[in-house]
């Protein structure tokens, strides 16, 4: 049994990465090439030619479809033979190669690997400030070396800023602030709210104006594997809360997780926001300074994986701040446990 | 049980890669060690010394003798001790190493990795076109990442030419010439005849004039793993046929195949001609052009063969192209199942 | 079970290698941490948070005490934790990681792996050149891709200084004095004495004078895992002998040898001497000669470990050579089942 959902959506990769020359990539232990039809609808299908298995990935665009450069099996875009090595021959339609169910929404490229029958659009998590008017939202890709799982705690626990980023983005206030931990469904939800303090120099720009403000940072786990941070400052006094806080500047941390094997993992990460919606030079800032950032995270992670396994007799264990995480890793539990009673 | 038969001959190098110096190479999992005697007979032992096992091929040549380069013990040239660690003790004379058959023929050194007394060279495969009057052979090495007989596949079935080889020596042509399949005994024969057609520029510069010519390709799997293709053109009405085509020029691709592990192959390739025999610049140029017509053979069968490993669920299917590779499969099989019934 | 003995001291690091900062060293497989306190005494943990497992190594000194890196759990030097993640939380001391009983001694700083209630500091080997008035004594650390018990077999039995060493401390003569082997307890002993020959170039300098001397070679197996070698010369007839022989000048090569995991091994080497002892030049000479002639030793020892692997059906032979090794890894034998019986 694999450590993750089988029958979820995954990001498989951002809508600007796949076109029509084919992209390779491996999702939950699945060889899988990714590319654009004319019509723009995108094709994922198994990477390995039904033929002899070589990487389709490696192929020769023909329109549509696909043929292999080791003997010129045609695959159309549905998976199916349409011309056998050697032409003349009467093709065989019953050769077929493995496609996954993909739909393109919020700017991210999902592909259900799991049970076909089951990929339920409505299963998508909502990143709805990745595609609402009057918000904006750009990113980038990281390959991590480590368990998807780890990089979900790591995220559903921002205290680590204050060491893992000590150079960058921590701050020893963050960790003063009070957590509390919920959940809505299968969604974990961790807020820190900070009342009538300074504004930290990104969040004053953002805003524009002098003064103290009121700050958030949400941390929501969406099944399977998934990380949005409602982050955020409003003026004193302009009414924001837990529950309704766009009175002031308001952004979204989008981290879409996506297990490439045991012990490694797709990480799309970005920054939806709902001010400043025109600067594509803050969004090119942004992206540079996520980089740096994310290097600081991945040296962590993958050295946390490793330890784990040269420490086979010694177990994650969890304090207060980890609250979000073992949630987070219980709901994940809870629905493979489901899955798997459904298959017995 | 292995992939590969045990008691045969297989090629463990060129004539020209044996010397007085040691060589070392596995071959069919066991770790080889060959040189020459002074009498230029190939001696072949176990790559450790049966003291500590330090690979006998980093020792140093004393005569015909090898001396480990560790603690000194002396190795004659049939596999038995001849001086101990210290000078001055007593040769234990039972000492000794393991010792393979090899035989020197059609410019390669034939190694028998089985039983030692089975080793009829009879059994080695009839490579005539390398060691006979009015033709010249010459080749080079290739090690290849890749289950040995995906190589023998590679060979059996040329339409591969067209997608691998596109840039070189690809040819549309080929695709659309029918061929034919049958065994004779534990042999292979994959043949395509193409009447009256035009020669493709190589072969009108073999031939020596303009015209249309018979063309042919006709592959040999010969167990247990190599493959020669009989290729050349002769003038139409020189009464060239599949059974005799002696009239216009003719050449042997010669691929001699050795299993080094299950996921690596040792390639040894060349071409035995019986025209311009004496222009080492045509020999120059063959090797220099088969260098990267090799590398993109060498491209795609270790992509294959990570694929192979990355698809556990995926099984290689054969279809019309496939008969010889799948026939010479076939044969290996049997004979493997036939060895494994001989030992039970 | 593991090929070494457990409940032994093994050096983890010379004095020199650990200081205020961490040392991170895998011992008999298991991953710890090395400082020492503001005291200078050292300690000696587990190198993973007991949190989330990062290498506690790469955290942060406070004091005595270090600060994980990734969600700042501070643990003492007692490997009992201090502060948690929030500060503010309440600390539960029962949150530690394993702590290693450690003595410095002998210029080495050694460690215990297997069960602490039995650490006994008498158990550690007797260096006494390495920490006597009159002795100076320094070295160097070579990490070594080998199984410790083929340094030891190397180390008990000099003959191969001949063909490893040809280029740097070999002599031929040395193959020709015979050897006696003796047990003294638990140690082995391998005495080659060579009485009234020409002293070699090093030695005639050591002595500083001309003349034959008494010259003598004497290894010792210390359990689990070190060799001292007493060496040196002595002016004939001035009366020394295999028992006593401190009438000229002399030498232990030390070697401290420690498991890192199956098929790797720290080696610790160095040389304490009764002459030149404030001749700090001839210390910085010997390390770098010793440079070299260890890489000679490594690549034979890392060859001879990878052939091994590569030819399991082949099994390690000993002849009179190898009366020292064989009668060292019986020891070691002896000794481990002896404590697996204890176990049961």
């Amino acid at each position: 049994m694999s450590t993750w959902i089988d029958n979820r959506w995954y990001v498989a990769g951002w809508d600007f990465e796949v076109d029509r020359a084919p992209l390779a990539r491996t999702i939950c232990g699945e060889p899988v090439m990714l590319y654009r039809r004319l019509d723009r609808q995108i094709v994922a299908m198994q990477d390995a030619c039904p033929h002899r298995l070589l990487p389709l990935s490696m192929g020769i665009k023909e329109g549509d479809s696909i043929r292999c450069r080791y003997h010129g099996l045609l695959i159309g875009s549905d998976g199916r033979a349409e011309e056998m090595p050697l032409r003349n021959d009467p093709v065989n339609r019953s050769i077929c190669v493995k496609t996954y169910p993909v739909v393109e929404r919020h700017r991210y490229v999902w592909i259900w690997i799991g049970a076909a029958e089951k990929a339920d659009p409505a299963l998508i998590p909502d990143f709805w400030p990745c595609s609402s008017d009057g918000w904006t939202f750009d990113g980038g890709y990281n390959a991590i070396a480590c368990d998807y799982r780890l990089l979900i705690d790591n995220l559903m626990d921002l205290t680590h800023e204050t060491y893992v980023h000590e150079g960058s983005i921590g701050q020893r206030e963050l960790m003063e602030a009070p957590i509390t931990t919920h959940a809505e469904g299968d969604e974990i939800v961790v807020t820190r709210w900070m009342p009538g303090i300074e504004a930290p120099p990104f969040w004053r720009g953002a805003l524009g104006k002098d003064g103290l403000v009121d700050r958030w940072q949400i941390c929501r786990f969406l099944p399977p594997s998934n990380v949005i941070i409602d982050v955020g400052v409003a003026p004193v006094g302009a009414g924001a809360s837990v529950e309704s806080h766009d009175q002031g500047v308001r952004g979204f941390v989008i981290d879409a997780i996506t297990p490439e094997s045991e012990t490694s993992t797709h990480y799309f990460w970005g920054m939806a926001r709902n001010f400043d919606v025109h600067d594509t030079g803050f969004t090119a800032r942004f992206k540079q300074q996520q980089g740096g950032v994310f290097a600081e995270d991945v040296e962590v992670l993958e050295a946390q994986q490793r330890s784990i396994l040269r420490n086979p007799g010694s177990k994650l264990r969890a304090y207060a701040i980890d609250q979000g995480g073992v949630k987070a890793r219980l709901v994940i539990e809870r629905l493979r446990k489901a899955e798997a009673a459904e298959l017995a």
